[in-house]
């Protein structure tokens, strides 16, 4: 791809806009919004951290980690500034329970925001500092997804980990304070490290994608604060990211309105931990179990109709695993239906072996109609007697029209907590993160999601 | 990409390949050729060892290391294993002065060999045993290539980063010894991490991408050791890396002829360091030199002829730096006249600056032929006196038709060993490697790479 007047040099552009960017420049729903990103990443963390896939990673990682100066969330081991970035990120993503970047369906926090926390426990940072940072790595990251998608994703380039790398890559860049010109290098660094494929979903490796974001974001800042050199052009040169991970990229996706459309504003946070478009899918049924009182064994059949994406990505009936009950619309339906519940604990291996849940799921079908909207789905149920209750839901919980509140979001964190076991009490951190503008000292903050030795 | 009958599964295939194999396998020609791999790659790295790239990826890693327990070619500190093998992929291939697999231009051992060194520092692994991984993973890491090539390439992958993860993954993987089931997983881990551009290639950012293809590749390895687990097929999956990242990819090559065809015989050495397109040109330089006594003040103009892609790749007058050079003709053709040399000194900045050769390339044309061969090239001098000499070289040395001589790698490992400060002998790490499969400890050997404290 040739550079061209509208968006030629868009790195240097992007580069020049990070460097240049004042906490003043975010308006007050902008910081708002990236407080309530943080909060859910830290939730989902908690709850990540003891996960089996994190399990094996932590093992590896700490094994061979180098001065122990960061906290990796929800464990008592501290590691060095890389490898808390790595396991950071992949535990707050390997539920997928984390951000969505809805244009993009990007994790956007996941990426951006341990590279940042483990660099304020090597460095001192402000909360006013931090945020700043995490608003710009967000608006890289969604803003490149912009400009490839859909083809990058539809190709089967894991779009979080392939573009969160940049984001990281800026953000850690912004913190440590180096100039345009090397925020170029950085983005050149990234553009040397971005991969993860969507083949890896459902896998560790998956994670190892993730994690690595992160990572590498932050060694390719930290290397170019150490002179190491990249492209002119990484993003946008002829056999830049860009091109080559894409299909025809509009590029000026990330440079139009820099600074007066923040990409963060587009972010929500899900009400239950599977694939987004089963929210409809969760609420309709909640919502019909609630109001009829219906009992499981009454229910002869169960019908989710949705846009044919909800089909594409969720029509999964025999499943084995928690993994694959998460894009799972037969599972979803069954346990919200017969526990009137959809946390963490019925995606859960035992929940996708329990013999109630089983029988449900075999009487839901999922059904493909073009005239409904991506956004809702339909819920039909009908009973052994005969009768039949049905629900349009429009708009899920978490979604851009209906999103979780504040309070909705802090309840999440403590339930996700609980669910990692972590024992200390969390309403110091979420305090924390709604006074961060405050704080003199993130690494502070960072600490309160530390396990107890 | 649909896996059918005759590629089905080529992941799982070349996974149970790799556990099975046996050093008894190996013919002695593809012994001997891995033999001449790792002594060039040795020589690679203690020359790349100092480079200004190298010794700030050097700061940045050194200072967040692990357990000292690898050693980093060329230098006195030990660091963990992964940056070890970040550090030594980097060394060597800084130069692209290391091995080229002439089907794919792949540089295979940079991936390969420096995670094995580095696991053989921390378990006992004999040279045998090391000789066999190496092999593997030479022939894994260059079948992906001719899989893809040559769009992939040209797509702007860096060939060595992106299929030499995959490389450096089965051959720690033989090495740790894990089954065929794991070796599976973790060439799904090397899938997640696979990355690498060619927009990077002149920066620091290359040197980034080969480091990661070994510590990414050993950390594949290792994370599937500890149960990390992987997608089923990584490479030949809908969203598998081939499908990604090739177009209608040959998944035949990965499996066509396994343990009967070995990729590392068409593996070459280059006697210069630069692009091998240059090495025909050199030659002819330098014959006419030493054949008619030339002194460049008599030369009135140098005209080289080659194959269109010897223009593509080095028609480069206007160069600045020593990484230019390397692919210039102008430069290769200036120094080899002037000095009758093309060693590393010659492709230094400081002689890029240098008048007397700056005067001289300015003299030198590039002409494109499609009549000759790729691998051939035409020299023609025209004196200030009006006489004219011309040669055609049909093959440069360094190529498969007239390959360096042992001694001659020899010989070349002293050179790079010189130039990059390395004060110790040699002499015991070339007797050492061609004798490697009677060692009882690969580290012994690895050692003697080690720069005096």
């Amino acid at each position: 791809m040739k550079a061209d007047a509208g968006t030629g040099n868009v790195s240097l552009r992007v580069a020049t806009f990070v460097a240049d960017a004042r906490l003043d420049d975010l308006p007050a729903n902008v910081r708002h919004e990236a407080k309530r990103s943080l909060l859910n990443f830290f939730g989902c963390a908690l709850a990540g951290s003891h996960d089996a896939d994190i399990a094996h990673l932590f093992k590896v990682t700490t094994a061979l980690s180098g001065p122990a100066a960061a906290t990796v969330i929800g464990r008592a081991q501290r590691v060095d500034l890389l490898t808390a970035a790595f396991l950071n990120a992949a535990s707050a993503n390997v539920f997928d329970f984390d951000d969505t970047h809805i244009p993009t369906i990007i994790h956007p926090t996941a990426p951006v925001a341990p590279a940042l926390l483990a660099l304020a426990e090597t460095r001192r940072v402000s909360g006013a500092e931090l945020l700043l940072a995490f608003v710009l790595g967000v608006d890289v990251t969604c803003r490149l997804g912009n400009a490839l998608h859909p083809a990058h994703y539809r190709r089967g380039w894991h779009i979080t980990s392939t573009c969160g790398v940049f984001g990281a890559a800026v953000a850690a860049a912004k913190l440590i304070g180096i100039d345009a010109g090397r925020i170029v290098w950085a983005l050149g660094g990234a553009a040397a490290q971005a991969s993860g494929l969507v083949e890896t979903l459902g896998s560790t490796a998956k994670s190892i994608g993730v994690g690595n974001s992160a990572r590498n974001g932050l060694f390719a800042a930290l290397a170019a604060d150490a002179g190491a050199t990249g492209p002119l052009l990484p993003i946008e040169g002829q056999r830049g990211f860009a091109a080559v991970t894409g299909e025809q990229p509009n590029l000026a996706e990330l440079i139009t309105g820099l600074g007066e459309r923040w990409e963060i504003l587009n972010n929500t946070y899900k009400p239950y931990p599977c694939g987004v478009v089963l929210n409809s899918v969760i609420d309709g049924c909640l919502a019909l179990r609630e109001g009829h009182a219906l009992a499981a064994d009454r229910i002869a059949r169960v019908v989710v109709s949705g846009h044919p994406l909800l089909g594409e990505r969720t029509d999964r009936a025999g499943i084995k695993s928690g993994r694959e009950a998460q894009v799972s619309a037969q599972h979803a339906a069954a346990v919200a239906l017969l526990r009137g519940a959809a946390d963490l604990a019925q995606f859960s291996d035992a929940a996708v072996r329990d013999p109630a849940v089983s029988a449900l799921r075999g009487r839901v079908t999922v059904e493909r109609d073009a005239a409904i909207p991506v956004e809702a789905a339909d819920v039909r149920i009908e009973l052994m007697d005969g009768q039949e209750f049905q629900i349009r839901i429009p708009h899920g919980r978490g979604s851009l029209q209906r999103p979780l509140s504040d309070r909705e979001i802090e309840d999440k964190v403590r339930a996700l907590a609980r669910h990692g076991g972590f024992k200390a009490d969390v309403s110091p951190l979420i305090d924390a993160i709604w006074s961060i503008e405050r704080a003199d000292d993130v690494a502070a903050i960072v600490r309160l999601t530390a396990a107890a030795e």
